[in-house]
């Protein structure tokens, strides 16, 4: 794709309100636009990142076992009535509808999942069974200044299993740790399993954090895996560790990108939901519930992801994962041909399975350079008179410093030799 | 996939409050489930239908040169004091947030879209544009009573073009109509376009009709094109056709599954959006804005294709491709023999890009007939005791009556030969 027709370009100007940094490097290079505090728009490139890591997630959801459903974001105030949150989930916006009918907005689904599958789930021969949706949650949240970390809007996946037993339930919910460990490891994001607090609903649950100096969370952790959040932790820095008894504690800022909840019976209960067993009699049906907010890991990729000049996108994330830099000679013959040089490299690109952003704007080689380093694709590519006459295009990753040459002819064969692009993957309607 | 494990088996009961054929087949053939009247929750098969619309629709708005961003459904009350709508749109949901604001959810677009175009366009050179989303829209409806068709909560895609002419704007029109036809044919929806008013911005806009016995909306129309919606229609049925001068005009019952409107410079006048021309004098901008409801298109679509018995789908629309039926025998070797061939068809055939649904359940013949009957998958094909014994399958399309015995070694050719059935194809991002 052509950046000269590219809806939004890079902007010096950062949002007023920017104090994050995942929020000032993509408004400033033009991947989401702030409408409002906590609620964004997604731009083209904002949108193709953000519909790259959706993929992730919903791909390791699908090996999960997982299926796939769309549930509204428009909830009667009954379904709150039977588990008696209404007035208890302090973020839920609420409005008003016809014949004074009372609605929330999503901020959560088990008040819709739960009655939704016990219409389709009657017997044990059908458990355990999980669904999840990609879908925007709202959250009244009293402050939203951290980007895309927390939204008033923001795009979630959230997924339910229901299991006839506790052994069964805890087996899932392992393998539900290492699909989150694997959505993250693709998105380039080195996440820890963190025990939390269970809230109301039970005695433990498990949240995934990121390390970064400009995280909003502490936690506390051992080189052994013991790791515990802020809420629970039983340590401080400088303990020895609890669980090997031989490391030391240390205090980590961290970015929390999922968690994953046990909820016992807290809402099948309330629904009276109850599957029939092997001998007819009524089983208790147990549920776990599992989040990752797509929009929230794009935030964290940002704010673990960059330098002073810009973004660096891992490569499952990346817009494109080669930004292509044309720069114009002042010769009218060097100057077609550079453009040509271009369009063939993109078109041999792309049909390669490469994606391709090339800027080809009538602009200074400082300004280009400037864009490419703040957008941050993985590879840049620069065609111009200098290495034309080299046959070559200067080839560098936006990860190093260094550049280097490679012929024309040998582009290709490297490109096919690199391991830090993604490809283009037949994609199935899942 | 195997059936057995489907989330959102058939049902029996229908939604209390269906009236409507589309609410009633989708729901009893377990692809969508009411939460409440005008909200749906998409199971499994129904996300498959739906993703199938969109992506047809995304597909033809990225040829026609549009681009895909994602704009937020909570709109802050400011940009309506801006346009003077905050009162004028009476299906507008508002609710409050924090410190008294106020806010609204997205029926339509026109007020986060202008400001944020406004943003980065700032010449005469960078028009014509037109960006689109696929998102969902709200809509406080005091009647929300044909399935799909009219939904409190709904699948919308709109598109908003940005011209410094009216000339430039009208032939992005007829692009644009195009376009539409084109996502309709490739529904499986004939649909016509019909002259309709132009609200409060213009004289004039178009609406996409299809007809159907159960349509709610009337159309006049001529064998010659000519066709005018109930609101403007200056003729009735039997007039000679004002157009053509020699045909009659037929009332015809229709849905609307599109809409097409010039809007000036009614929003870009509001938010003060003009751009610089060539002698740096300010211009103003013409817009246009080109609404699909995905959802309205997947109940229209079960609107025009049923029988007594369930849903026809069209191919590029259609869950599955091929609904594979084992029927067990009281041989176990025999009924080995089925499993076994059932299980390698699938795999044969899901590996040409066929995408199948087998029942595997242990059900009778005529559970399972009914079943695939009412999901409407396009090709039947059934593995029985019978055909086993003639090395055969039967083969039955889901809008004939007559099915044909079919040998086993012949079916990826014959699969090949047929126009009927979708196959899975590489799908970028967009």
């Amino acid at each position: 794709m052509k950046y000269s027709t590219l809806f939004g370009k890079t902007t010096k100007s950062a949002p007023h309100d920017a104090q994050s940094t995942n929020a000032r490097l993509l408004t400033q290079a033009g991947f989401i636009n702030q409408l409002m505090a906590g609620v964004y728009t997604y731009l083209p490139l904002g949108l193709r990142v953000l519909k790259k890591i959706q993929d992730i997630v919903r791909g390791e959801m699908n090996a999960l076992g997982a299926q796939e459903i769309y549930m509204p974001a428009l909830h009667p105030k009954d379904i709150y009535d039977t588990t008696g949150r209404w007035d208890k989930i302090d973020v839920l916006f609420k409005l008003e509808g016809h014949g004074e009918k009372e609605y929330a907005l999503g901020s959560t689904h088990e008040e819709v999942v739960t009655p939704l599958v016990q219409q389709y789930i009657r017997s044990y021969k059908d458990l355990p069974m999980a669904v999840y949706q990609i879908q925007d949650k709202f959250r009244n949240e009293p402050r939203a200044k951290s980007g895309l970390l927390r939204g008033r809007e923001f795009s979630m996946k959230d997924l339910y299993s229901f299991h006839t037993s506790e052994e069964d339930f805890l087996q899932f919910y392992e393998r539900a740790k290492q699909a989150y460990l694997n959505v993250f490891r693709r998105c380039g994001l080195d996440a820890m399993i963190v025990e939390a607090g269970g809230g109301v609903f039970s005695k433990f649950s498990h949240e995934f954090q990121v390390a970064t100096e400009n995280g909003e969370d502490l936690v506390y952790r051992c080189a052994c895996g013991f790791a515990q959040n802020r809420e629970i932790a039983e340590v401080k820095a400088g303990d020895p560790c609890p669980s090997c008894q031989k490391g030391i504690i240390e205090e980590i800022k961290t970015i929390e990108v999922g968690n994953i909840f046990p909820l016992k019976t807290r809402f099948t209960d309330a629904f009276g939901f109850k599957v029939a067993g092997p001998n007819n009699e009524m089983m208790e049906v147990v549920m776990g519930c599992y989040g990752i907010g797509p929009s929230r890991v794009m935030g964290s990729i940002v704010e673990v992801h960059h330098d002073e000049r810009g973004m660096i996108w891992p490569k499952q994330t990346a817009p494109f994962a080669v930004q292509l830099i044309s720069l114009s000679s002042k010769d009218a013959t060097l100057r077609e041909n550079i453009e040509e040089t271009c369009a063939s490299l993109e078109k041999d690109l792309e049909a390669s399975g490469v994606e391709v952003l090339w800027d080809d704007r009538d602009a200074g080689a400082g300004e280009k350079f400037a864009d490419a380093d703040l957008i941050g694709i993985p590879l840049r590519i620069v065609v111009s008179e200098k290495t034309l006459a080299e046959e070559s295009v200067e080839w560098k990753e936006r990860s190093e410093t260094q550049s280097r040459f490679v012929k024309l002819a040998d582009i290709i064969e490297e490109i096919n030799e690199v391991t830090f692009l993604d490809r283009k993957t037949k994609t199935a309607h899942a």
